[in-house]
């Protein structure tokens, strides 16, 4: 079978299924590509499984002809892949699942937190009050317009936009939230974003953790630990919301008072 | 402290860090109504916290004076609030939260997964195709329109919607699929609905978990397990997409081929 088992952010997220299809693998494959976790939770993983063989799979090795030799592979063993957060909330192992699915082989998904979900919870802001989430990458060939423009349409609808930032470990490009508000400001060409209660999330799940609310422009001023880094550009503010960003994320007092009297 | 625990769906979800801080509490609370799990998860919590003090709670034991009450309480011990899913994607839980931090009270969120993150990896759809998830509520007082309204305003920027269906665990009235597909069907005034392709999922994370995709007038035909039940409503599919409702939801080839061709 082929087990995909997601980490989630930190080793307390460690599940008891996890912890059960990381006992009858035969080999592990471990995606080292989609996201970094704290150190100790590599050492961890590797007691866990020790004795075991351990692929540390890089980008590409879990696609193409790679994804249908492990696929055949999974046919007589046990094969688990272990991955950061959930691993079917981004779309990376996708192809993977279908070439298993296509051949038959018995696909067992263990779920766990992601990004999306933690930092939600995290700054407790409402669910449901989340339009269509959006990463912002490097702007490469052209400035990405269309992240803009899915944050005035989640605005225009009086939705919260979860915004994750590019993550290209392999290159060591790593965007870091001041960048991110620059590109962004650039780009607000309606100049509906500086204002904006937003949140700035570094780190979560990891020790050095730091998430903090402002003015959208002035989460340039802080100090932020390495990335992943990600933001929450807010809409109206349900007063239980405004409340929970002022007490868990240090949302400042006049800001507070500011949106409140509107 | 006041520490809340996010449940996920099945036993097997349950993490380490809930394990630790269920090892730690002078008191333990179970939030029996916003959600069910599978018996066998009750049964497993009652032996892990095996004599400590459990309180079930119903609806209304978390909120105004009893909130403030357990929040006090909670300067000088280790209360434990234990949830269906994730504690904090539904708002229920919010407001303890806030009483707990203007007393200055130390307040730990173990975050686990929710219905929201599980379906939509369960049936192998992309989580950012996904636009404002809403509940279908009975309509108790008026046509619920502004459902209607949520999935068409989703589908027309191509986002799927997910649809959880009402579940008042005290009234014993729980939205089954073939309710909600008859009631949406009837205030469908542009007819959009009908021969979108759709998910069903009844029971995700027990052992009798149901899941289907299939056109949705159709999805009426299928003998579902009990509540709780949700719909996920789609957009223009991804290939990917496509090849996942068919492998793993059991989409007829019929309407595989049929979305194919278009």
């Amino acid at each position: 079978m082929l087990v995909f088992v997601g980490l989630g952010l930190d080793p307390g997220d460690l599940n008891l299924k996890a912890i059960h299809y990381m006992k009858i693998a035969d080999e592990v494959i471990l995606d080292t590509y989609t996201s970094i976790l704290p150190k100790d939770y590599y050492e961890f993983l590797e007691k866990l499984v020790v004795g075991k063989k351990i692929t540390y799979a890089r980008r590409g090795d879990l696609e193409g002809g790679e994804a249908r030799r492990i696929a055949e592979e999974a046919r007589n063993k046990n094969i688990i892949i272990l991955t950061p957060g959930d691993p079917f909330i981004a779309t990376v192992h996708d192809a993977i699942r279908v070439e298993a699915l296509a051949r038959g082989v018995e696909v067992v998904v263990v779920n766990n937190v992601s990004i999306l979900t933690k930092a939600i919870a995290k700054c407790g802001l409402q669910s449901y009050k989340f339009g269509k989430m959006v990463t912002l990458v490097y702007p490469d060939v052209s400035k990405p317009y269309s992240v803009i423009n899915v944050i005035y349409d989640n605005l225009s609808r009086n939705l919260h936009t979860l915004l994750l930032l590019d993550l290209r470990l392999e290159e060591n490009r790593l965007m870091k939230i001041p960048e991110a508000i620059d590109l962004l400001i650039d780009m607000d060409y309606e100049g509906k974003l500086r204002d904006k209660i937003s949140v700035a999330i570094a780190r979560l799940g990891f020790r050095e953790e730091f998430v903090v609310a402002d003015r959208f422009v002035n989460l340039k001023k802080y100090t932020y630990p390495d990335p992943p880094h990600s933001l929450i550009i807010t809409s109206t503010l349900h007063p239980i919301e405004l409340e929970n960003l002022y007490y868990i994320c240090g949302l400042p007092a006049e800001e507070l008072r500011r949106v409140k009297e509107r």
